[in-house]
């Protein structure tokens, strides 16, 4: 592989578990259209930062670059839909952004030095992910995947490197990237009780695309 | 010039008034800075769209392609910001977009054909906008919005023939469109306080890059 996933796997507390593997190739319909969700939704979260921090211009033209990177894959995406023959249907979201994004500040600047973190979090995981799933994947899919690991490495660093510049302390920027790493973990490896792109590990029984609770009698 | 802009003249009930050319270049800072703000919401609001919308495939397919063409655009926008030595700050909106789209239904299918509507409008108008600001720009400027002509014009059709096949009623739609573009028309030509790239008739103090209402005493 060409892509060196180590200093991903570095920031990164925990590896994708092998059941979120199994089940996410067992329902490969809700996998793939939750991954367009996420690459559109990438792109939103850029332009939403480029909206409320209009003066910093370094960050608006980077994350207006990242967020054109994004549609082309979410346009890539639509395409394997269509190819796969899934049916398109709106999916509600994982837990996973909307929890590491309700664990930074709500006051700057250390909201947007936070959701530059968790925006590194949530492409070092992407990219984690896909290159854990290479081996699951069925033979046609896997050089779309392959191919992606590429550019969401790439984006884990323009992440973190525009974070940089917003650093005045930096033990307080280390500890809120361990304390934010240590939550992204736990959604990881935490149980889950539907599957997507971003979702923990499942839990057993599935009805229709949602897992359902092993704790629920069928 | 070789951009055709007689169907999107057909289209509008009016021409931009030539009082707001006058106070547009006499404010430039203003009116890059919101041409920078309408290059990003025009991408966010397709966004939006494809959000809410993921079951129609060649919408969300379009809309994707015309978001990362916003983005360009938005970031050569950046650009003539330093150029210029315009300095960053944010901007509040113009009244327009959100009059407009407070005129559109709640509720589906009508919600989104009528949205649909509402972005040829805003598209047009751009395109209507640059063209008349041609003859006011500084030389420096001219051949860049000049550029612009030719994709928004294609917008605007864009827009249009995206709603076209959500339309059940001729009449209804025909309708939909003569009343947006009636008020479309109305947030051009009335008074406005505040100079944007979509404002109204400027009134005539200006204090500070807002435009003080000219019934309140300077």
């Amino acid at each position: 592989m060409r892509v060196d996933l180590s200093p991903i796997r570095q920031f990164l507390k925990t590896a994708t578990p092998v059941e979120w593997c199994q089940a996410a190739v067992a329902d490969l319909d809700t996998l793939v259209l939750d991954h367009a969700n996420c690459e559109m939704k990438a792109a939103q979260t850029a332009l939403s930062l480029i909206y409320r921090y209009p003066e910093h211009a370094a960050l608006c033209q980077q994350l207006s670059r990242l967020a054109r990177e994004e549609l082309r894959h979410f346009e890539q995406v639509q395409r394997w839909l269509d190819r796969l023959g899934i049916q398109r249907r709106k999916l509600g979201p994982a837990r996973y952004a909307g929890a590491l994004l309700g664990a930074t500040s709500d006051r700057d600047p250390d909201r947007l030095r936070q959701r530059l973190i968790v925006g590194a979090l949530i492409e070092a995981r992407s990219c984690e992910r896909f290159a854990a799933l290479l081996d699951f994947l069925p033979d046609e899919l896997e050089p779309f995947y392959r191919g992606l690991l590429e550019s969401e490495s790439r984006h884990f660093g323009n992440y973190l490197s525009l974070a940089e510049p917003l650093v005045t302390n930096l033990d307080e920027h280390d500890a809120d990237i361990e304390r934010l790493t240590i939550l992204e973990a736990e959604l990881i490896t935490g149980p889950d009780t539907i599957l997507r792109f971003h979702s923990g590990v499942p839990t057993l029984a599935r009805v229709d695309g949602e897992l359902e609770s092993a704790t629920v009698p069928a």
